[in-house]
């Protein structure tokens, strides 16, 4: 713990730090930055409501509130219009080094905010567990989470998916410092980038995403979300639930994500370079 | 969902599916592979104590039982003396589909379930949260995980690290087929591989590779962890409780995992390749 710890009380997206590079030749000792990884916990109230812990996420600083706005619209805790405010909590028992580490989301009204399938903890008499029960439980969730709309626009055609990847890696600020950090992107059809978000974690940055456009007013239901990673199951059941048209993927998806992709008509290609995408799902 | 839920009743680690490819010159209908994505839920028992999950994971289905024994190892709930059986739940009110998606892990006595501090779900009233908090609560659970032994023995050479990724990468059997898993392997100080094993998520196959050394009756505490993609707090959290000597890993290191890496007296490589690879930590 040594220059680490000599964060500021606000930090940044990247951190320095001394590092030693080896090769064939022998060692090099360098500064090199790392992309900052720190706890969030998102907590929710609403009035007559004392404030109740949701999640806790590793996440990389900046645009917390956007993070904890569209993880409670992905997760049907909240729909966009019920989001009175958010602020960073200002408990006397927070240590400082805590005191961006806590966001409060408040609502207009009661939520439920036991829905979450994976990362249950002990003692969780949420849902029972199986593809097929996910599956379903997600696609009523998405059907069913208020006010957002689903996108019936244009799709973009497979020339302007495989220009998406290189977009928004043109967007991306974080990672040609640090290579340690996953990107999202919300895109029009034509492939114009409305919002890009980094984070060391891919579901904060699509996270942030959402959040950014339900914060701005905006419908987070675009013609396209871009990731810079794969597409698993989570991935898609938050494009589902945003009601983006369809997910474009650097990587690679799996069964479950193709599974839901299919049933809930969401657009969803994987392995996406310049020169090729593979499309596993049509939209629509 | 056309022959995606034509899988098996037993999943396992692939399932095919139909896809097309989309390039400058037009579009091919082909066969594709995907890694399998299913949950997993863990319930914990002992005598006395009915089960009570503790977990659910999106996992690539097979070594589910190794994936519960080193996630409840690494999460400070069991010692790996402490695992009496592991069994697929077999209620008379689990559907067909869910039948290999629950497995209960019994142990010799009562534990304390309540000890991971990310992803914690509403009303969860466990730890408080802020970097420090984390990583000091993690570093108590590795110290006072019962009888899990710290690796004391010799490192591997940057010579040996930097061969590493590709002794993993040729261990790897699913990889090649689908492109969308993480491995993670345990090996000695030479560089022999111990135990190779894959997943859609990175932080089940480390989980997996831990539950194997446990489940054959040997230490999880080797000399070296290598995993294929990014090294994040968690995975240095899993690797401290592990007792392992060093983490490689092909990816980038994030701010927290340095810190924890630089305090546990873990080895922390990353950006490791045949040519190079970064020292963050010394380790020992």
């Amino acid at each position: 713990m040594t220059e680490l710890s000599a964060r500021p009380r606000r930090p940044g997206p990247t951190v320095r730090t001394r590092v030693t590079e080896l090769g064939p030749e022998g060692q090099r000792h360098r500064e090199d930055r790392l992309a900052t990884e720190e706890p969030l916990e998102i907590r929710l109230t609403w009035p007559g409501s004392a404030p109740q812990r949701v999640w806790v996420t590793m996440r990389t600083p900046g645009h917390d509130f956007e993070l904890a706005a569209g993880f409670c619209c992905h997760e049907g805790m909240a729909a966009p219009s019920s989001i009175r405010g958010i602020a960073y909590c200002t408990d006397v028992d927070l240590s400082p080094e805590q005191e961006f580490n806590v966001v409060t989301v408040t609502l207009t009204g009661p939520t439920d905010i036991a829905h979450r399938h994976t990362g249950m903890s002990a003692g969780s008499s949420a849902c029972g567990v199986c593809g097929k029960d996910s599956v379903t439980a997600v696609l009523d969730t998405a059907r069913t989470s208020g006010d957002t709309a689903r996108w019936t626009g244009p799709l973009p055609s497979p020339d302007v998916v495989r220009r998406l990847p290189e977009a928004l890696r043109e967007g991306q600020a974080v990672f040609g410092r640090t290579g340690g950090v996953h990107a999202a992107g919300l895109f029009t059809a034509e492939g114009e980038a409305l919002v890009i978000r980094e984070d060391v974690g891919r579901h904060n940055a699509v996270d942030k995403v959402t959040g950014a456009r339900v914060l701005a007013g905006a419908s987070p239901a675009e013609a396209c979300l871009v990731v810079s990673g794969r597409a698993g199951f989570e991935l898609v059941q938050k494009a589902v639930a945003a009601g983006v048209g369809c997910l474009v993927a650097v990587g690679a998806p799996t069964s479950l994500a193709v599974s839901l992709a299919r049933e809930a008509g969401l657009g969803l290609y994987g392995f996406t370079r310049a020169e090729r995408t593979v499309r596993y799902a049509e939209g629509g």
